[in-house]
């Protein structure tokens, strides 16, 4: 399907000097769509305008939620992608009072993810890179994207479904492109993300599950240390959902029963 | 005059697939052009390729040569602008081994600074936005640029040129567009560059004018207490030349010695 640009079908970027090329200035959202709806559409919406909101990116947030709407229509299933710029800029870092943000959206064919992945888990990768602490873009979904383009280039066995990544100061953060559960005593941990990170859509939304389960949950800095302790541990994003770890660095788990009563939830929640 | 995007004439990016829009996944140079001549281009085109070879960009460095001599001949004066980005991209942060980078090439007129900037000194804002430590992105003039975009918006008020920003851990870097130098009992400082940071043209070229000269010079970390304490402050960039610092926060400072010797020799730099 024909990408828009500002709810107009598209091939091109009307603009050189949209802000979004020259400084990754602006935001993105990658949805999963299925019988033509917006999967998690609230959650996305949510973590767009928190982000609009800190790097003060003056965007209409009801244009963009019929249009994602009216997209996904379209579409039928597949993986919506919406990249927010702040739109045109003069030259420098300067922003124009009368900038006009920018929305592309784009259609992707579903993710062709093994099975396997889900029922018997993944191996990850231990990424050299890391993520460096900078509070003012931590948890956004921002187009500054640098580090994970270099973290995925570190491994191209196949073996490795994701890549762990760490902050320069060893904490462990997430996935590069998904987010970072484990368990431990029957308690859930995730990292805290306030000093680097993205808050993923399916992290907000299984910390929201458990919630309601009673599932005890922490979310607090992690070292590898603890890591090297879980019980359980399993990533998960908007797209495919939770995949168990089986294997990382010399250490391997079973996939474990929390494991399997949130990818449940994931699931229902993925489903229409 | 209009752009080019790789070698043709464009006023459009052909392809919203980009990965310098997706993930600022590319780097750039802000060249002057007077009589037709790119100033300072061999330090531009030496930074570009360690810039494609530390983000692993296969860019036909000869072709991005005779394009920039080509452009610049056609602008006469003005600004140049040369985006590079790793090219297309499916979805993902993986990028193909078969992506072509892409060649955007702007025009912009010369910047109209005031006279009384190079002559009587500027005003620098103290920036409370910092600079994260990220060693692998630190001397690139890489496209992931939010932490200068949110620096920038910090202040409105035209009495201040420009904006001092430090990195996360307080060390003295850089401003928002240029690079620093400080003077103390007859020694040239400027911030080490290997944590965070731009490696400008400007400061590459003074730092070997500065040997050059036989005048000492130390690339090392330098703190807050430090700049205070600085005998001669003053910023530099490839387009201005030198500006003196006059004040930040409550200190000032006379235009002082080394600092209209290396105004200068900047000045030389961008004379044809």
């Amino acid at each position: 399907m024909q990408s828009w640009v500002d709810g107009q079908p598209a091939n091109a970027l009307a603009s050189l000097k949209d802000r979004g090329l020259a400084y990754g200035d602006g935001l993105f959202e990658t949805i999963a769509v299925k019988a033509g709806q917006p999967l998690l559409l609230e959650l996305h919406l949510q973590r767009l305008a928190l982000g609009c909101s800190r790097l003060a990116i003056a965007a209409d947030q009801a244009l963009i939620r019929s249009e994602l709407l009216a997209y996904a229509q379209a579409m039928g299933e597949g993986i919506l992608k919406l990249i927010l710029t702040r739109g045109d800029s003069l030259r420098g870092y300067g922003a124009s009072p009368e900038a006009k943000p920018r929305r592309i959206l784009q259609a992707s064919p579903a993710a062709a993810y093994p099975d396997a992945y889900g029922q018997q888990g993944i191996a990850l990768f231990d990424c050299a890179t890391r993520l460096a602490e900078q509070p003012l873009l931590a948890g956004l979904k921002h187009l500054n994207r640098l580090e994970q383009v270099i973290a995925r280039s570190e491994w191209q066995d196949p073996a490795y479904a994701e890549g762990l990544m760490r902050d320069t100061s060893g904490r462990v953060i997430e996935g590069v492109f998904s987010n970072l559960f484990m368990v431990r005593d029957g308690v859930l941990m995730t990292a805290d993300l306030h000093r680097c990170g993205v808050a993923g859509v399916m992290r907000a939304a299984l910390l929201a599950a458990a919630e309601r389960l009673f599932i005890p949950c922490h979310v607090t800095d992690i070292s590898l240390a603890q890591l090297q302790q879980a019980d359980e541990l399993f990533l998960c994003n908007s797209v495919y959902g939770v995949w168990p770890v089986r294997a990382f660095a010399d250490l391997s788990w079973p996939v474990g029963p929390l494991t399997r009563k949130l990818q449940g939830i994931a699931r229902t929640l993925l489903d229409v």
